[in-house]
């Protein structure tokens, strides 16, 4: 399989001395339907979801989203991921099936279920964070710690980390770092809630659930839904590049998880969780 | 009803030199659920979607939103826009109603079915287009024009009428230009296809659509979904601050629009329809 990763495209390029027509890359951007196959005599096969995503660690991305959506306990709900057998070349990496184990608890649609029924005509911000308790939320515990120091230079090694972002300008990523500041691993896509899940499947799939130890940074903003992702990962600690909305404050609060927004080498703002952030 | 676009929170600001402890503002992210009434014999009401959004012109959100999912003709198709009755205070202004008229053709999951019937096993960027095409996508005529030194002008423009970014330092916006420059409507949102479902909502209301001598500008990347909506509300030209994608470059291929990226004072690139660009 090629590096679809990155796509040729014809550009224009129009600056105030004059025009060039060149070739470039851009980010790739195709949808993907992912199936949960339930094995068995009551065997099914659901579709639950279609996103439009870079492709590349599709198979980590499919197991990452039925994780944070509540559809995956853990590693050993997982029996196989494989792309749909379909003979035309183009589309067969389009679809990701994943097979669960017999018992395994899938039930479609949950979370977005108990938004509902949370309360009858009500949708709020406290109804989301009650439907993530219902639902039952991964706890993180009070470690790890992380050096004030180390927290500026989680942006610079990310983005020295991020391939195809260099390549077309055009890309979210994800990382994964030890307390200690190593990166373990990082994911990219245009859609940053994919980047988060393949990060999160990559490590489901490797067994290493709950990711207690680590910290997660992104390189744009944090939204309810990225810090619903790392708590139910296990991941205490998010550092974002940008600005953090009042649903991730809440989140973070209420789950006591630590939160960092607008973080650079010369500054960052502490949202939540300030005991997890050694000053030096 | 107070200014729910921002919410203030408690934050630590840490710096080489020192933490202070301070009030802030962050961009308010509040779930939102879109209905749809359809009345007379046959009635009933469908919940057909939750997004995340910063709350505001939640009622041109909510029409945005269904005429890009092509659950909406046009304006003639809305008979009532309201927040859903509920003594809850708090959760009343979450919930929005959009009655249709009779005979409205009402279609829920539209759009993703035809992703389903495109191909049996198949799902990709092709299908994905094809799917935009039985949908009945609006054409977009040859005009308007739009001299290169008025794109370069553009960004400097939308972020000069962002009031909330201002504050927070979070949000995505969409704006709406007249072919010669002027700013007609912008919107903010902490989602950038709800930024865009605000301002197309706005226009569909008023009567305005399809926008056919306008330019709409985004502070962030172009992605398919943006591209589609611009083509669902008749817009040709769309320029983005960001990158784009491999598929927004291929559906305005495809359908004959405008994408400009990476515009700034300086430069810009264009991507697709360059015969709307005049060079000066």
């Amino acid at each position: 399989m090629k590096n679809r990763s990155t796509t040729p495209i014809a550009v224009r390029r129009v600056t105030i001395g004059g025009v060039r027509d060149e070739r470039d890359l851009v980010a790739t951007e195709e949808p993907m339907e992912i199936r949960v196959v339930t094995p068995g005599d009551g065997g099914r096969t659901d579709a639950v979801a279609i996103t439009m995503r870079t492709p590349g660690h599709d198979f980590e991305l499919a197991v990452g989203f039925l994780l944070s959506e509540g559809m995956l306990a853990g590693r050993e709900d997982v029996v196989d991921v494989s792309y749909c057998p379909d003979p035309d070349d183009m589309q067969q990496y389009n679809i990701v099936q994943v097979t669960l184990a017999p018992g395994a608890l899938f039930e479609p649609g949950l979370l977005a279920r108990n938004f509902y029924t949370t309360s009858s005509c009500g949708v709020c911000g406290k109804a989301s964070l009650e439907a993530l308790r219902t639902f039952g939320a991964v706890s993180v515990g009070q470690s790890p710690r992380v050096a004030a120091s180390l927290v500026r230079k989680l942006p610079g090694r990310l983005r020295a980390a991020q391939p195809v972002f260099e390549q077309t300008g055009g890309l979210h990523a994800a990382a994964l770092f030890v307390a200690q500041g190593d990166l373990l691993t990082l994911r990219e896509d245009v859609g940053r809630h994919n980047a988060f899940d393949k990060l999160v499947g990559h490590h489901l799939m490797a067994g290493n659930l709950p990711l207690a130890q680590h910290v997660v940074v992104v390189s744009g903003r944090a939204s309810w839904e990225l810090m619903q992702k790392a708590l139910a990962a296990g991941i205490s600690t998010l550092v974002a590049v940008g600005a953090p909305s009042s649903l991730a404050v809440e989140l973070a609060n209420e789950f006591g998880m630590t939160l960092v927004g607008f973080a650079s080498a010369n500054r960052f703002n502490v949202y939540a969780g300030g005991h997890r952030i050694v000053l030096d």
